[in-house]
């Protein structure tokens, strides 16, 4: 039995908030991005880890997904070999073979089975892999390997994220100390096309294979398949966790199992918040949450329909409470719904009860929610018990110029 | 037998282009816009006219949206009501009690009976109409009807758009002309809250009321729901068509139904790409044209996942041939594909050929025809013979200001 003790960006120095025992970190510039800052990076492992892992439901993988997807199966990982600036997507044949060759000479570099490497890739879709300037940087990406490199590794992944996105979390767990890290790329998509999303979590647990996938399926149920920017999902979406056990051996169950669970959605949600805060143009955070929904399949249509409509993010942008755009929305989803039944909240001021407007002062009230950087949007549609929320932005002038002048 | 004459904009002078024998038309302002300018129509057909009418399929339907739905049981009507400046949406039971009453209102001063009126309303939403301000201009609008009213109509229903949008066509069936015209309002959506698109024809064409509404039917889906600037549905959208018979008795079978029926496709798809057009911030008009598929279902699917994605608009907007964001959109649809077969072209350019891309001077090829103010995106899935197209613009700069600054 145990309880999250700390977590997010606190006062510990780097050195030792993003160490976690047995696990190395290097990140250096392989010359596949132009301008000289740092494309790849590298997660090693003393020991082989258990793995858990999850890649985008695009019917268009990239080809280290399709790999990394095919070696899950053996459950273990000691190496998660990373560039960006070229996402090795739509390279047909030619990707899978590139994949393959740069992990399998990367494995003789680090002298460990090649099934035990994860490539993953992020950038620029169509153009092949530059293979021989990745396999020229594997003498340094290996040499720098440390314990306390995780910044470079950080580094690696980013495109156009502004900010370097990384949380920490520790638990006890029947009396032992567990750390989790996890580091995330995000929502730019300038250069690489589209919003992937890469995400490595590293922990001390030591917790079988089956039970840590199952973990992170839900953590990522509740986190990054929660945030939308746009609707959009990338090729090369991946998030992998790695578990080498250094912790020791402790009884996983129960009330153990809840707590790791918990430390692994908070330090998820904590990366799929930062992401969205970096999404593109975003000025705001904006929680949508839809109850009283006859099933949550129709709270999460209804919710993602409110979270996808250009005209309410707009709205957002705008700081307008235009509640008639949500309606709009809700009506359009789909959704079983009784107009005269729903009842909406930006944060704690009610702006429709029973499907109509109060009055224009608390429209003021309600606009003046939205002003802040981060807010609540509450839709009860009174129709049954359930809900859903997820999490999105606002849609801004940026957005747009930054998504039409790449390239140009 | 017969072939449509003539369409469009032509040198026709407008008294005899849109008068169309035994309909009146007026537009007065009754004060509902602040600005002083018309929004308040009407379109009187001398003796009952046949009708057929589709309405927004949005479950959150506008107080004389669901009134006009109810009305069209009868088959006749005789009056079109139109406002703007007010969608008496959301308006609860006090919302069709007002419909109900301006109908009821206006048929004494018509002289009619009360189900023959169709109201229609675009505008704010969630605000009781003004009733009053209607029926104290009644008097002016029945005054003002003329055969060559039409313009003072088209005037009356717009609301952020920026040109009247209308359009005429004449074909002959079996020896007789036939005449149809129509107007509609577009895509603006500062004011309304929403696209709402009213689309409102006249014809004198003789043909049996569920003969009418199968070939309206037709036509709109081949028009008005193949448009889509962002993917929103208004909660008040409408388009009716009137047919008084006078052109004559005709055999409405075979030949001449097609012929009619291309004409009304023909004027439909005209209103249509003019709303598109006028579509907020747009630059461009593109057409998205998916073959090769499954299904036409699935090819539906693929056009329109192409034609909503922010990612895929905002590179309209910036005239890049970004060709992986339009494979992620279609990897993300659902719908079944095979990368490798994939080709893609911009009008005469092939710019993807079996999912793999040509080379750079190919999309700079691709990158001027997306200079032009209006063309053609081709996906071939090669998986089937089925195809399916839709028409949409550019999401740029203008559109977010557009939508975020009104009420501010």
């Amino acid at each position: 039995v145990g309880k999250v003790e700390k977590s997010g960006r606190r006062s510990l120095s780097m050195q030792s908030k993003y160490r976690v025992s047995g696990f190395l970190f290097s990140g250096v510039s392989a010359g596949i991005k132009t301008d000289g800052k740092k494309d790849l990076g590298l997660i090693f492992s003393e020991t082989p880890a258990r793995i858990a892992g999850l890649f985008t439901k695009n019917a268009i993988k990239a080809a280290p997904v399709l790999l990394g997807m095919e070696r899950l199966k053996y459950g273990l990982c000691q190496a998660i070999l990373v560039n960006s600036g070229n996402a090795n997507a739509c390279t047909g044949a030619e990707g899978m073979r590139d994949a393959i060759r740069t992990s399998s000479s990367l494995s003789k570099h680090l002298h460990i089975e090649e099934k035990l490497v994860f490539p993953s890739s992020t950038g620029v879709i169509g153009v092949p892999l530059p293979v021989d300037k990745l396999e020229k940087a594997f003498t340094p990406l290996v040499k720098n390997l440390f314990p306390n490199g995780w910044e470079d590794t950080v580094e690696a992944i980013m495109t156009t994220d502004t900010f370097q996105k990384m949380e920490w979390a520790t638990c006890r767990v029947s009396g032992k100390k567990v750390k989790l890290c996890g580091m995330a790329k995000g929502a730019g998509m300038i250069r690489p096309d589209m919003a992937t999303v890469l995400s490595f979590l590293v922990t001390d647990a030591d917790i079988k294979t089956p039970l840590l996938q199952r973990l992170l399926n839900r953590s990522v149920e509740d986190s990054f398949n929660r945030i939308t920017v746009d609707g959009e999902m990338s090729t090369n979406d991946t998030v992998l966790l790695l578990a080498n056990g250094r912790a020791g051996g402790s009884v996983w169950t129960g009330h153990g199992v809840e707590v790791f669970s918990d430390m692994l959605s908070e330090v998820c949600l904590g990366l799929a918040k930062n992401i969205l805060r970096d999404g593109e143009g975003a000025t705001k955070l904006i929680e949508i949450a839809v109850r009283g929904a006859t099933s949550r399949e129709e709270a999460r249509i209804a919710a993602y329909a409110i979270a996808h409509s250009p005209l309410v993010k707009t709205s957002f942008f705008g700081e307008n409470a235009n509640w008639g755009r949500i309606f709009s929305a809700l009506g359009h989803s789909g959704i079983r719904l009784h107009p005269e039944r729903i009842d909406l909240q930006f944060d704690q001021v009610t702006i429709v009860k029973n499907g109509r407007r109060l009055d224009e002062a608390t429209e003021r009230k309600a606009s003046r929610v939205m002003k802040k950087k981060s807010f609540k949007v509450i839709v009860d549609l009174h129709e049954g018990g359930n809900e859903f929320s997820v999490f999105t932005t606002d849609l801004s002038i940026d957005y747009v110029k930054i998504n039409a002048s790449y390239l140009s």
